[in-house]
């Protein structure tokens, strides 16, 4: 805690933290209650430090005479965050509340879908021209700060046609001598990103690179705005919030857990479990086909979880690796072959793994309780055999899963763990009692 | 991409990112051979960018005089992050390629645990003294900016015992008339984190606040570095890798999927489905428990992987929801009465919504099929009656496990959906033949 901070905790008025922890269980009205009685500035920071959904409630729970002077605070990006989290119905009058200018880099802004890089960025960036000094540009920058600029410290300088020439970070051209130009200190090499790029590329490319800022350009590198870091820290969380949602086996809330609504949170979770529901039901018909064989062996019923469990677990761990993989840019697709081949070898020593614990479990328990009859050897065959095929197959296809949802032009996260163990189920049923009918027939069947 | 890189194309020298692209899929050797190939600087900005364990891979291959080369090229907490990265033996060596101040400021970086804020911080920052005029200020850091800071956007007022007094960015410093002293400008209620903050906590930090760096402080306000939020934005991404794979059902991994070795690999896989196979015999005990039932009532067998897959996968879905918001901090520990309630009520809603499925197909089924027998209404009211149940514990249980875990010090992310599916398909089987021979007694049972 920072001293001012101790000294307003003794003087009983630590409201900013106070408010901030107990935050998530406010209601619109009272958040809003409770930063009318901070100070002017420190409500300014919580505002803005906050998720542009927050944002928008507040702002919408305000006066419009509040409402007004707090659209006007915010950053052309985080405005057009704001107004897309509203209602439609109140989008165009918040639009109306900003001045003349900002309200057209905004209406530009609202214009990218949410999720490409067009969407995220600022189009308030410092610039200069190639050929002033750069003592001249340091005085011009200096006039450019007092406007609200998202960043100055990397700046951009452009053509007579405002496209992009080069890019010198702020402090290079503190450090230069005074009376070079400025085309002679810039770097003409910019990494660049265009309008329509996916978020998700745009953050990869920050995680790469270590830039603070990258410029967004259109066909012509002409710079429609940047991006700073800063947001991209958001959007990798929001990114991973989603992936985890659905490989856990749902849709991705759109809002924080606690904030969700009840109705909202079944909706998006029923359907998928639903859909599931659905695909086990085949379980049940495999089951059925194999009805006489568990009648005459009730024995090879007792095994049935615990072998397609194995096979869902193994699905489950080969889908999570490759969806993040790819996520990350790891694994492409043209790298499939490797990752079938790799997971085919993986699979087989799991597999083994596991089915020599099983066999000894199976051998234990014969030797100590005596229930698994005379053929016990060949149930502990027939079931370590199961194992070694059902846990590579959910390997497999764990793996493969993400990579044709991805070449098929769907989300690779879908492929969640418990879609992999459903389909591995099903299938794993028929690999069981495939086996079982080989290896007992004659015998127990 | 650039003109100038469409130039060197054009030319066939486009070496940066044709390397780039085939990075995963080569040894060290090729890198380094590929590396030597590139200009200086374009090889300089590649190996920058690298994750600290391919910097280190390839430092390591390199010879003695180049090895000292790239050393001294990184800044402190990088090269901190290389020696973390290299094997034990070879630690010592890189150090002491350093020069003399540098090598004391890494090594008082070793000191701290790599997931750490001290950990992650540059100790090279832009600091003045509150006395200097805003004109002085601008000259003094001219002269810092010559020397490699990390950054100098964010500039620390330090009393003359180095204890931290304000903060101004430089952007506020630039914008400020001349002749103002320092301390009219600076802010002094600075944001700082404590040198042993977990990262997880520091980027949440960052996120929720926008700010570019965040200076850690010790116990009496001196600065030790910075943190800045490029760093944080590797830090979120692998914290969520980790995280999701932890979901997925294993060990997280230390490498990128395509470079872990096969056996690693295997290790990291095996453990988590070794104890879930062990936890999983207990269906087969349980379901041993209930042999005569099944020998009985076969039909009862058929619906077994259909009622536990449904508390598994409605364990899973509850989990990851609240594994992620205790990530986030979205959900805090003592908000878990208010997490039972709400999962309580969304898990009797989607029992419901998969009983009512159930129903409709069993009832469907004996219509067109009679396949169920003369008992079929009592065979469907087992079935819903044992989902609702099944899908309700399920919910709960996933919802509370990852809280158990928090609350005794481990890591909420190891309730996996595997685990919890493992721990709901044991009590789900209780649960669905206790339901049985409640309805079906003296009828089939």
């Amino acid at each position: 805690m920072t001293p001012a901070a101790v000294e307003r905790a003794r003087e009983g008025r630590l409201l900013a933290s106070e408010l901030q922890d107990t935050w998530q269980i406010l209601s619109p009205e009272e958040r809003l209650e409770g930063l009318r009685f901070l100070p002017h500035a420190e409500a300014e920071d919580l505002l803005l430090g906050l998720p542009a959904r927050d944002q928008s409630d507040l702002i919408l729970a305000m006066s419009p005479g509040e409402r007004r002077s707090w659209m006007r605070l915010l950053p052309p990006d985080d405005a057009a965050d704001v107004i897309q989290a509203a209602p439609d119905t109140e989008r165009e009058g918040l639009l109306a509340l900003l001045d003349e200018p900002t309200r057209k880099e905004v209406a530009a802004l609202l214009a990218y879908a949410e999720d490409e890089a067009g969407g995220l960025m600022n189009p308030r960036y410092a610039r200069l021209r190639p050929d002033m000094s750069v003592d001249e540009a340091i005085t011009y920058l200096r006039r450019q700060a007092r406007e609200r600029l998202e960043t100055i410290y990397y700046v951009y300088v452009l053509d007579a046609e405002q496209r992009l020439l080069g890019v010198v970070s702020f402090r290079e051209l503190f450090s230069a001598s005074p009376e070079k130009k400025v085309r002679d200190i810039m770097r003409t090499d910019v990494l660049t990103a265009p309008e329509n790029l996916d978020q998700e590329a745009l953050s990869r490319l920050f995680a790469e690179t270590d830039f603070l800022a990258i410029p967004i350009v259109d066909s012509e590198r002409h710079v429609k705005g940047i991006v700073t870091v800063d947001d991209i820290v958001d959007v990798v969380q929001e990114e991973a919030t989603e992936d985890i949602q659905k490989i856990g086996g749902m849709e991705a809330l759109d809002a924080p857990y606690l904030e969700s609504g009840f109705w909202s949170m079944v909706k998006k979770r029923a359907g998928w479990l639903a859909i599931l529901f659905v695909g086990e039901m085949f379980t049940a018909t495999a089951m059925g086909y194999f009805e006489n064989e568990i009648a005459r062996a009730v024995v090879l019923a007792l095994f049935v979880p615990l072998i397609i469990s194995s096979g869902g677990n193994s699905g489950s761990q080969a889908s999570t690796l490759v969806v993040r993989a790819l996520a990350l840019g790891e694994v492409r697709l043209r790298d499939w072959w490797r990752v079938v081949r790799r997971e085919i070898g993986v699979g087989v020593a799991l597999g083994a793994i596991l089915a020599s614990i099983g066999l000894a479990r199976i051998l234990t328990w014969q030797a100590l309780f005596g229930v698994y009859g005379q053929h016990y050897v060949l149930i502990a065959l027939t079931v370590a055999t199961s194992l070694i095929g059902v846990v590579t197959w959910g390997t497999v296809a764990g793996s493969m899963l993400p990579m044709l949802l991805r070449r098929s032009g769907l989300d690779p996260a879908s492929a969640s763990a418990p879609f992999v163990a459903t389909l591995v189920d099903v299938s794993g049923l028929v690999i069981y009692f495939s086996v079982a009918s080989l290896l007992l027939r004659g015998t127990l069947l």
